[in-house]
């Protein structure tokens, strides 16, 4: 399987995602539905997470096209089937012959779609099938939307530290939890607003911008101008002319004469290689004494043969790249941004060059907290480029999804528990968005699925799911229905429209239903169009649901109907304890 | 490429581990060095991290077998550079025909091994080879040292936590930062001490015994015991006897006729599938009033009809399961421990049935702390099943090991920084551990990979790397190397046998060298091997180096050779700064 190859099947990305991929309960579990005689009994399971990350009052479901690929190739090969018979050598061989045969066929999921702004308790995933396979894709499913949205959820909360108009990258793949850890961080680290990263093989695998300087160690490499190969430089008409002269030329000319030679012998050799993208790390000996005018003398160089900052683009857009500027890695960010913009300021009026606007990307482990301390006093940063905090989610790596049972042969389901929090709501479930004319989000409202959907401009009570004296009366403007049929016994194409259409369960030759990325993978959805999703819903949330720092919980309201149903079900399984 | 066949290549088992799983900056470092003519330089990198995580003082090296796999299959493809060619289209044709042709047959490795005990600044692996690839494979290994190594020092820290009696259980696929994220973790978490897993295929892939339990839905998917499919069970003879019938007249002398009854029949079929292995999760509805009870009705009538707990494990071990017991997952674990406890005491009394010493097993949302606090206080707990906090590495989800290049052409490099912990101590360097005659580790000595080795009773100056008083002298009884010669253009076999073998790099159909793991696999050291390791090595430290809090740090010394080198090349280096 090569990840690479467009038009490859509709398949996980990693082989390790397979049906062995579970804990041993599921199958256990199985054998006993199986010798209880239980498999086939309809049952729905809803993922969902109790509590919003990062000390937040929302998150951003992503994994979705993840879950979509495990589910359109589950099932039990031979040799899986081999491996687990040696395994439980005492479980009654006609089982195997039974495991061997299912598959998500008789499944139907029902999800929010792929970055879609949701809160506690909101069914993610629901899914209605038989007992067993709904039973064993468990800990698949859990695996494969929580980490996701996790890193969606932080890249979005960096966005909003940020705002719009900087730029976000994510620097991360050193330091994820393991490969896999690096390349889904990278992803869903795009989908919830960074504007690119580092990653290459995620770069071309999932078409997200790359971006990138060059590391300490290539400073290093150079001791002096002897170093270099090359004296020269290839013009933007193609010409080979004198550079190494014009860098010392201006050097000296900004009274700099004492910086490292080291150091700018790597600057050239790297301008000479990319004179269009030229961008350094100037801290590896001492930024505001050596890095920053060594960086301006080569650039003012390059300028003075004919490369001017910004204008050189390519025009395909395929060379992705950081404008011209200089990356820090180490110090008071704040305080060194200001100080070489003053030097960038300063030396495009005494020399006429327009520098003053290059970049400065700041990149030494940066976090949600940090960006929101730098946004608060003055810099001149341009780019944050975010590493550790963000891959592994630092201030917490796990998002708690669940796996319940609400519902068994039409029978509501519930898990009791004295705290509130861990209860479960029986019955299969929608959520409606209410929004008011503005388009502002007022509050969701959780309905049974076998309900009648609430309607704009129609008057609708919605109750506080536990507590019987918190009621609300809301008109909305607008209705959005946040789920949607997206598997079937196969893809449902046609994601969200009113008429959606059922396929076959893919084979590995023909992969139908989905759509096609830019670079010819077979997607569920384009990455660029969840990415976009995300921030369109983080704009319809009122500002104080985003705060940082003790934001306003977002309502989760229930139906009337729900309401009756849950307090109903509640009350006939709680068992009335005696007191001794 | 199945990563269940054995004798699979010796390849990475992540088909997103290859070149291009890199960041962008090495590629457009290759490209500098590249038109610089500096590609071929030899150069010396180092792993290394420069503090230990969880507020500790030690850390333990893993994942050395999959940075070898990567070696061994080291290159881009046609297809890779194909693809890079097109995102950088303006960059001199022919370094594609040259990118193509890099391997790692020119690279040296030296390696601590795999599973050993490491301390802050000591090179985890030392990459002697063409500045180009040394730099090319930077990311990759960093990828893929960093999580193996904080998840395995992870789980040794919380066996510590629980000493070496009792059992401890990684149960946190689920919350993995992805599959890669889950099956890393429950591979190191094993070599770190666990004893087993609930990831099937971690198990079946790495040979882990593999354990587990059910979940509450199985509990909640049952409603009554008209919901039991037979009455009978089947004994250890293999007759179909009586079984539910047992059941309630033990409930009945138990004096729990109130228990929840759903609960029962889910206990009742789950018995009825794992006679010889029954266990069960008691807390869905009331782990005192009801689960306990439920679980001892049904352990009794299992009695009854002939199973004796402890005894049916099978003898060729391919059955490993926990021992008959319970599993509790909410409230106050200590306390609802010891209630267990003593009602399996009672009713083992009552009547006389060995079920005291039945296992009891917590697992919710246990982590280091956690157990350090419950071993301070009376519990009765035999079995810990951690999740999150293991998997995740809650505490500090990411170990900053870094890479960073010592020597270039025979030449010294030496990150300089103001704080002395971010210094790089330059030249390539080896680690020897000094032991008293009792085995204990005195301290690790840094010295030159020039130099001769400390020797077994002849006394050695240890100097503090920075601080010029701080002197010991040291005469080991034991000096064990910590590092060996793992690749030198090729796998080297017989890791740390005086004599080594060099092979030549494998190919997918010749993975020679290796050893071969009990699953048939090809594997660089058997999991067992390095597993054991870790616990020999912890063993030789004082205790007051592996404490939780405040542990005395270890020393990590240099010798006076590596100690003038440093000194002469840092003076060298630093510039004197000019006060204006």
């Amino acid at each position: 399987m090569s990840v690479l190859t467009p038009n490859a099947a509709y398949e996980p990305t990693n082989p390790f995602v397979n049906a062995l991929l579970t804990d041993q309960y599921q199958l256990t579990m199985t054998y006993a539905y199986y010798q209880a005689k239980k498999c086939d009994e309809i049952s729905v399971f809803e993922v969902f997470f109790r509590k919003s990350p990062f000390m937040g009052e929302f998150a951003v479901f992503a994994g979705l096209d993840d879950v979509l690929r495990f589910l359109n190739t589950f099932g039990f090969t031979d040799e899986h089937c081999e491996l687990l018979k040696a395994r439980y050598p005492t479980w009654d061989p006609a089982f195997w012959t039974y495991l061997r045969a299912l598959n998500a066929k008789d499944v139907v999921v029902h999800s929010v779609k792929d970055g879609s702004v949701v809160f506690p308790r909101i069914p993610l995933l629901t899914v209605r099938g038989p007992l067993v396979v709904c039973q064993l894709i468990e800990t698949t499913l859990l695996t494969l939307v929580n980490f996701p949205s996790l890193v969606t959820t932080n890249a979005a909360r960096h966005r909003i530290a940020i705002g719009p108009k900087k730029t976000l990258l994510e620097f991360g793949l050193r330091r994820a939890q393991g490969p896999d850890g690096g390349m889904t961080a990278s992803k869903y680290a795009y989908i919830g607003s960074c504007d690119g990263t580092s990653n290459v093989l995620a770069a071309l695998q999932y078409g997200i911008p790359l971006y990138g300087t060059h590391a300490h160690s290539f400073v290093t490499a150079f001791s002096s101008l002897s170093d270099l190969h090359k004296s020269t430089i290839t013009d933007p008409e193609g010409k080979e002319v004198e550079f190494v002269a014009h860098v010392l030329k201006y050097r000296q000319l900004l009274g700099k004469t004492q910086t490292h030679e080291g150091e700018l012998a790597a600057f050239i050799a790297f301008a000479q290689s990319f004179p269009a993208s030229f961008v350094a790390l100037i801290d590896t000996y001492d930024t505001l004494q050596s890095g920053v005018w060594n960086y301006l003398a080569t650039a003012l160089a390059l300028y003075r043969v004919g490369y001017v900052p910004n204008s050189a683009v390519f025009s395909d857009g395929s060379f992705v790249y950081v404008p011209k500027g200089v990356r820090i890695d180490s110090g008071d960010l704040a305080y060194l941004s200001l100080k070489i913009r003053a030097a960038f300021v300063d030396v495009s009026e005494k020399f006429q060059a327009p520098l003053a606007d290059m970049s400065i990307i700041a990149s030494n482990d940066l976090s949600e907290h940090v960006l929101h301390a730098l946004q608060a006093q003055p810099h001149s940063i341009d780019t944050f480029a975010v590493g550790t905090h963000l891959v592994t989610c630092k201030d917490q790596p796990a998002l708690g999804c669940v796996y319940k049972c609400v519902e068994l042969n039409a029978q509501p389901r519930m898990k009791l528990s004295e705290d509130h929090g861990k209860l479960t709501i029986p019955g299969e479930k929608r959520v409606y968005r209410l929004k008011d004319k503005a388009g502002v989000c007022i509050l969701d409202l959780m309905c049974l699925a076998s309900e009648e959907p609430p309607a704009p401009g129609v008057k609708v009570l919605c109750r506080h799911p536990f507590d019987a004296n918190k009621r609300v009366m809301v008109t909305p403007t607008i209705v959005e229905p946040l789920h949607y049929r997206v598997w079937d016994g196969g893809l449902v194409a046609n994601y969200g429209a009113d008429k959606v259409e059922v396929r076959e369960p893919f084979t590995m030759s023909s992969p139908r239903g989905c759509e096609q990325s830019k670079e010819g993978h077979h997607v569920y959805e384009p990455i660029d169009r969840v990415r976009a999703r995300v921030s369109t819903q983080l704009g319809e949330l009122r500002e104080d649901h985003l705060r940082a720092v003790n934001p306003t919980p977002y309502k989760l309201s229930v139906s009337c109907q729900l309401y009756d149903y849950l307090h109903r079900v509640w009350l006939q399984e709680l068992p009335i304890r005696e007191l001794e």
